[in-house]
């Protein structure tokens, strides 16, 4: 794929457990910082339940609108794990035992404890791409633009490293945070005038309690870092002529 | 309005903050977790950008297909808070000066503090009907079936016991886990039989990784005690037969 300038991403995490809120998703941040270090930007994410026809609908829709879409979630053993077979049905594949991924099980497991249960995990979209599990055996896959992970954050994340491959990202997207011992109103006139000045670069304004204490932290976000300094030294700027204190965060 | 057996929402997180990956959202978590009590099912998640006119595509879609919309973010005083003027936009109604909220304000502020930044928080959809905010004054609002919260966690908490009253739930939802030291594939045909036979209760089954062990917990839900607890009787029978430990979890 040839390298665009903007690359962006959508996250699907599919399951109950998020939206009953009984789990809490950790794993958006981890997809979404790592992307940022390859030039994807992640401008969606959806949380839905596992119920086959929201998987296959909402799936058709990102992956048409987005360059990249990341699932988490349903690609394990039991009945509530429905992942795979819907993005067979979203593709309009057959959904069937990947030999490949049956021989790594096969390996992985004692003799004997490759069980029917476990064999679950490998029946995928015809001819998906594996994306290799250093964690627990299991792999996840991949079929054209969509990435199938699991749900467990540390599984996930050690699946990441073995996806930098397959993604061909933009420009890295750099960020700076200035922390103030401040409140947003106090500033929200001046950095008013920055955003309008720097129409291209993402500034965000986020109020924090840290140690009791209140404040502010300033994220500016680009893929050009002299964009971002020339925002820092506006910033900067007022900060200094409104006598308000840098901090720590 | 009329009780309905069931009742169901969508959560819209605004804020580029969650999507960059930089700040992990727990609100999700916490808004499930309290509507659950009340009997509304969160059926939909999607966390998308400070951009005003995916903010108004979305809103109107989620208000037409669910119960209950609650916003996250964007109330604030800096200009990345475009949510209450999005809402009016939605709904196609005026955006103007709440004079209520702007009273609240007024007094909540030191003589002269209540300066214009400040001010922009008191910009609300026309009629918006308040929802006060115990910790840091400035009120979130609501617009028929729209719920717009702050984006900072420990002021959403503290504003959810004033929205009691505004929201007709169904039945609570309760739900009863039984963590087990196994693995999923272990119990998945097993545990397949009983959500085979009990299809209108949600069973999900959640790997976890805890004091260096592998273990399994399974979730029953449903706003039926009597169904959870036969589900409950039929999973513990093929746990005692396969001879499966139970632990706390």
């Amino acid at each position: 794929m040839e390298k665009k300038a903007k690359v962006n991403a959508a996250i699907l995490i599919i399951g109950n457990e998020i939206l009953s809120g009984r789990t809490q998703d950790t794993n958006t941040s981890t997809i979404a910082t790592w992307l940022n270090l390859i030039g994807v930007r992640v401008e969606e994410v959806r949380v839905i339940p596992d119920v086959e026809k929201k998987i296959v609908d909402t799936l058709n829709l990102l992956r048409s609108n987005y360059d990249y879409v990341f699932t988490t979630g349903g690609i394990g053993p039991t009945h509530d794990d429905i992942t795979a077979e819907s993005v067979s049905k979203a593709f309009g594949i057959k959904y069937e035992i990947h030999k490949e991924a049956f021989k790594i099980l096969e390996a992985y497991y004692k003799p004997g404890e490759f069980n029917e249960g476990r064999q679950k995990m490998v029946w995928m979209p015809e001819n998906a791409e594996l994306i290799l599990n250093p964690t627990s055996g299991a792999p996840g896959f991949c079929v054209k633009n969509v990435f199938c992970l699991p749900g467990v954050p540390s599984i996930l994340k050690s699946m990441l490293g073995g996806l930098k491959n397959k993604i061909v990202g933009g420009l890295p997207i750099k960020s700076l945070t200035i922390s103030l011992r401040t409140v947003e109103s106090e500033i929200a006139s001046s950095l008013t005038k920055v955003q309008d000045e720097n129409i291209d670069v993402e500034i965000g304004s986020y109020p924090f309690f840290h140690a009791g204490k209140l404040g502010v932290s300033i994220v500016i976000r680009s893929d050009n870092q002299s964009k971002i300094d020339n925002c820092n030294s506006q910033i900067l700027k007022f900060v200094n002529d409104k006598k308000i204190q840098i901090v720590d965060r």
